[in-house]
């Protein structure tokens, strides 16, 4: 079972409901990222105590590792890992394909390299019309994707909500080869439709699209069409969204405005704070990211009002703070513990610091949402946006 | 308030009572290690579920960091590190001496050293009447502990239950050494005591000297007289045991007939299961081990029935295997994941792994001390030694 409604609006953000057959997912909703089936450093328990009712795992990194086999015989992902809220899988394109491109962070820190032409034999991915192939991290052997061999592969891990294969092309890439990773992306969504059809995982399962064109209006607009006119239960918006937060604003209320307004959007892999708030406002039900993890594996904490609304936990002047991280938190960390307890665990190297940050990280999210939703309802998201935007 | 009450008798075991201003506690008990007032890798609120209700720190871990006027500051160690349960804290004399003397790692690989001459200036720690001189594992700055000092220190930490200064000898210096520190040690255990009493410390906390003398019988009983006649609260039992389990079963049951009977004793950094029971069936009354989460954090579990009562988690034959680490175990690991999916953190890297385990192996612990409070209730401790035993 898979059903959307709208039950609020307040200009183009929606109060929504996702409904599945591992419960209910009120929106917008934040997905807390488990890619190996594992939140980093918090138990799925506390995750669901601070207010955690989705997480995302990656289909790529579990096909590696145990391999999808292994989960189907465990009785799926949910039971694998011990998740009975609503779980969605990524098809693992943009892990295969940063392979190619190389990772964010090499664009981030000026390290280029145009993609490699197509079919060259030493590059780690080769695609082609008919899919991917990779080698795998672990021990370099060749795995292939491919859109019916990922629903099959995605079938077998259970989730309530799955995403079309798909390359993701990066900002550095000539605007040719967006063209045709867009349109290929197309193609490959609608194989993806047509196997999860013929497998008849419609019943326990939906599929979602993802909109591509990068930085270009033009094949925005394009992907958006060809992707509203198949049947995809949501639909998600990736690819690149430009250098600088205004091209992304603009592109995500120009996708909004393109897709069924009856269906479900999620923006895949942003979830700061201020952007959470920015892509409500634009239409966003979900999210994804990465982010409340891993930032607590670098000692930082969430806090509304600061700069990035970062804390530093390692930073000196927690040293004798006794006060919890975030005053008024109800999260379990913050309601036993003091930061100077917190920038103890990190100068001693305990791995229960990293624990509580990230378990304080997730809940700060999730009370975001809340918030996001009850100003939805309200009439109140534009204030909530002033308050947010420091 | 520390009192002491013993319940039943089986033989030289019994089963008693500890009671603090911070609870009770029914022994035989085991107090779980947070040498830097943190289990490493399990929240203290899911070490509680699992049953441990007393926890050991390490007085000089935490005076070099975060520093005792800071926990003190912070309301004491209880309220700093989130535990409403019994607290103890070790001295810290065996960590300072262990820079003397080597590591235990290096005596089990034969890298043994003799202790340098006395107030030797290159030496990382130099001993003499008064006290202890050593360097800071974290800044190479001098510290000093005297038994007045470190008594201060564990009054500004606040735990419930304290042990004395003491050097702790290895099993390779020579039986002069090991007599010298021994008497110096009651000398030591003298001073503590006192210190203790003009601090007024006893209104809420609880002092054991300690019995040392090595592997030699003789020593041990001088030890044992020497503490027996100073007003302590209980009685550890510290010092190297010797190298065979016989050798220490032998020394454990000695000094049991010879310190007081209504007070406590405890096994110090003992905690491998059929040493549990063994230690029990000899008149302890409570354990401190870092075993259950140090072999977690290495992939191991402990399990009734096998060699050593361990499980490898990370061997390829957990792959797929679809049962709790343990059947029956009632902790929060096994009622909700399977050995395929422990296996799979494990392999992935995922801190989560660490943690179910050392959940599990603290859940295990706690359990078996409950077994052995029932058997000794029943008469039938020499009955568990044998399931046990294998």
């Amino acid at each position: 079972m898979f059903e959307f409604r709208v039950l609020a609006q307040d200009g183009a953000a929606r109060r929504g409901l996702i409904r599945t057959d591992h419960g209910d997912l009120e929106t917008p909703a934040f997905f807390a990222v488990a890619t190996r089936a594992a939140l980093k450093g918090v138990d799925p328990a506390t995750a669901r105590s601070a207010g955690s009712g989705s997480l995302i795992c990656n289909a790529y990194h579990l096909a590696i590792q145990p391999g999808p086999e292994l989960i189907e015989a465990a009785g799926g992902l949910h039971r694998f890992m011990g998740w009975e809220g609503v779980l969605a899988t990524d098809s693992g394109g943009f892990q295969v394909f940063s392979l190619r491109h190389g990772q964010v962070a090499d664009e981030l820190k000026g390290r280029r390299r145009l993609p490699p032409a197509e079919g060259d034999p030493i590059d780690a991915v080769r695609v082609d019309e008919e899919g991917a192939d990779f080698r795998s991290y672990l021990d370099g052997r060749r795995h292939r994707f491919t859109p019916e061999n990922n629903m099959a592969l995605q079938r077998s891990l259970g989730a309530d909500l799955l995403f079309c294969l798909d390359e993701c092309t990066p900002f550095h890439v000539p605007p040719e080869y967006t063209r045709a990773a867009t349109e290929r992306n197309a193609r490959w969504a609608r194989r993806c439709l047509e196997a999860f059809d013929s497998l008849a995982m419609g019943e326990r399962q939906a599929l979602y699209g993802i909109v591509h064109g990068g930085v270009y209006p033009e094949l925005r607009r394009f992907s958006a069409g060809a992707m509203s006119e198949l049947g995809f239960a949501g639909f998600g918006i990736g690819d690149c969204l430009g250098e600088t937060k205004t091209d992304w604003y603009g592109l995500v209320e120009l996708v909004c405005g393109l897709v069924p307004a009856g269906k479900p959007r999620h923006l895949l892999g942003v979830g700061e704070p201020d952007d959470l708030v920015e892509g409500a406002l634009r239409g966003i039900d979900t999210f994804d990211c990465a982010m409340p993890t891993r930032i607590a594996r670098h000692g930082h904490a969430l806090h509304f009002g600061l700069p990035r609304c970062r804390l530093d936990l390692k930073k000196a002047e927690r040293r004798g703070e006794d006060r919890p991280i975030e005053e008024g938190c109800p999260c379990s960390a913050c309601s036993r513990f003091g930061r100077a307890y917190l920038h103890h665990l990190f100068r001693a190297g305990e791995m229960l610091g990293i624990s509580l940050a990230a378990e304080h990280n997730l809940a700060f999210t999730n009370r975001l949402m809340r918030r996001i939703r009850e100003a939805i309802s309200d009439g109140r998201l534009e204030e909530l946006r002033r308050e947010i935007g420091n």
